[in-house]
């Protein structure tokens, strides 16, 4: 078996995603970049079934390279990614229930707490329609994350892909972008219910929130935010 | 006792209903065909007092067969099924609450996300009302069903009903149908707040999401889709 | 130790206060009926930190019969509805959300859902203010619960009193209550989303539904509906 | 080891921070003061990677006392409030949904249910804007719980405070607050979706169930209040 670190890592992680809320059933995946290629969830398979040996290991145009299991049917949105991205070591994608939700509206998650301007430093913005299986959806989220501190982007009609430097960092991207898309969701329902708006953050207090999370929080120098190297 | 293997399975798939949120108290039951008849959950009992001897065998004209215990009060809904549509070997009943919240509107749940593109090819029918107990409601799930690609139909005030090839494809449709009901009503909570609408999805890629989903996706080569077989 | 075994059951059912989502830290209480009195949660003790021993036994004017710890707040509430019910032999307190949410706006819970009919028999009514402490409470949930069918009451500004043949009826009631609060609430929000009305059930139907669950839903004969036996 | 008992109750009680939804990924902290100084988690570690030995000790000016791990980004704030709040001897902060989605709206959330009355003694006040790092944080929790009976402050598009005789007392405020934050959220939104009001509660009955639950509820004749020492 090769790559068996990582394949624990991975394992581990994908219980995360049920555990944390973000997906149901056998939805949603994570993958992690490997040398040339990737290991990723396979299709169809309940968390409780998975295996470090299960993830499929597939080269970065999302051939399989020696599994009897057929990989994530979004296989070829990460291959795609990883292909244009050099830094993401990292990639989840899920169904989270708010973050979809916004995304059923086709609107970008707007930057109203300070929790999302530390860990998105503005918005997360919402990707067109693009249909599952080809090159579409990877072709959409980097064409709208390359530009972007955000390292998280909901797709229209669909739902969330974050990327980090490493699977866990785009797995914490996938967590904090259901909590702030929840946080935000209830407070625009509270804003209308109570004929009070939400208020905006001024976009330099969003700079400066930005700037002293990615430099001070935490317990390392280096970057905290799983999108600080892939911007451009 | 007849049957041990499908009563172990049904019990097992039992206490997935409250661990997936689709079931309070002794709500909600699932059903298995065995050859002549069903195995149902017993009435009133609740999850944790289940057992694997306590499922209640009967006819497809729900008489019980040697059993202490009266089955579920619903057993004439899903023997009135077993008999109109011969390819469906499992049936759940639930009143899980986002889809049922939906079905106290009347409304079909509407198509919004490619995840119901996938599961249900469509919307989430809504059926009319129907007396409990007689085969009001079976009729009407029968009804509705048989000219549909959705192995699941909501029910006017009361609940959701799913069908699938066996009991494990119709509890999946269960949990998928709560799962969609809870997104695309937060949908339309999260558009009527911000005033942003609920964008549709183009019939073409509804129909091309799920001849994907329903020929590709999964390990399998057969037809991974609960209701594939009963489809006219 | 006296009554042992109602203690146990008492702590039992407290444990599944928190389980059901029905309590936050301390709140919540339920009490039994016994000779001459009634065993109830002491006041301000974390579910966790309950014990059997710890249930405080008073009169049926709430004055403490040997314990060191103070009861519940509400123990007066309690006691005054032992006092006039006679067939109560259990009552739960709580203020779960969705139920104390109808009673900030000082509804009924309208009777939109066959679960509602079945063990609700209609609306569950909310009853007046009235300050905690003292017989006011007690006074408007007998005032209101006398002549009617369901073992359920919310009050105004407050949370829900649920009574019942046992402690285990009244809690099934109040884990009822909760349920049906939230997904009727759920539906009057979709309701003002979509512009789609939550539809009615007529009363010969709520009345059909209601005496098809007291007379043969569950496994005996007896009435299974807590508030049976307090009907006028 | 400095203070191991302080400790191992700061890590218990750290750990109810995601067992009552109040906390997502590393983000919520809770402190204690201690003898010239403060204890406080370390930045950036989750839950689960959390220890009593990992605790970081500052003095009041936020300054590390011997300790390898870098203390919470907020360090400032509880320091600021220790120095100027002398009966305070905890701290927690989180940004739990219900209540920051209140303070996305900057609304004090209103006094309308008598679990509020009791707890807070009247509306859970909202503070203005304010960066992180420094001590605006500080300096605006003071000056709006200085006056006030309320031991939980929202801080206008980020989060929770609240403060305590004890960590213990800091922690349950803050269990609270999110519970009273999310049912009153739910009765603005029942409440616009029905045409309904949220009914207030008199300001007189406010005061009459705030003092007695500050003096008789709970088993210690002592002042159960957490923050009835700091009322001016």
């Amino acid at each position: 078996m090769n790559h068996p670190d990582v394949r624990e890592e991975l394992h581990r992680l994908h219980l995360e995603l049920p555990r944390n809320g973000l997906v149901t059933w056998t939805s949603g995946n994570i993958s992690a970049r490997v040398d040339g290629g990737l290991l990723i969830k396979p299709s169809g398979v309940t968390f409780e079934a998975l295996t470090p040996e299960g993830m499929v290991h597939t080269d970065l145009d999302a051939r399989v390279l020696n599994s009897d299991l057929s990989p994530s049917s979004d296989t070829a949105t990460h291959a795609y990614i990883y292909r244009e991205l050099p830094q993401v070591g990292g990639i989840v994608h899920t169904h989270s229930p708010y973050a979809t939700a916004w995304a059923a509206t086709g609107q970008d998650i707007p930057c109203v707490l300070t929790a999302m301007a530390d860990e998105f430093g503005g918005p997360v913005p919402c990707g067109g329609f693009a249909l599952i299986g080809g090159e579409q959806i990877g072709a959409e989220v980097v064409r709208v994350l390359r530009g972007h501190r955000s390292p998280a982007i909901i797709l229209q009609s669909h739902g969330v892909f974050t990327i980090g430097r490493t699977p866990a960092a785009a797995l914490k991207a996938a967590v904090m972008v259901e909590d702030v898309a929840r946080t935000v969701a209830l407070a625009f329902q509270l804003a209308a219910a109570t004929g009070t708006p939400v208020l905006p953050i001024a976009p330099a207090d969003i700079d400066q929130l930005y700037d002293r999370y990615t430099n001070v929080y935490g317990q390392r120098p280096a970057p905290a935010t799983p999108n600080a190297e892939v911007r451009p």
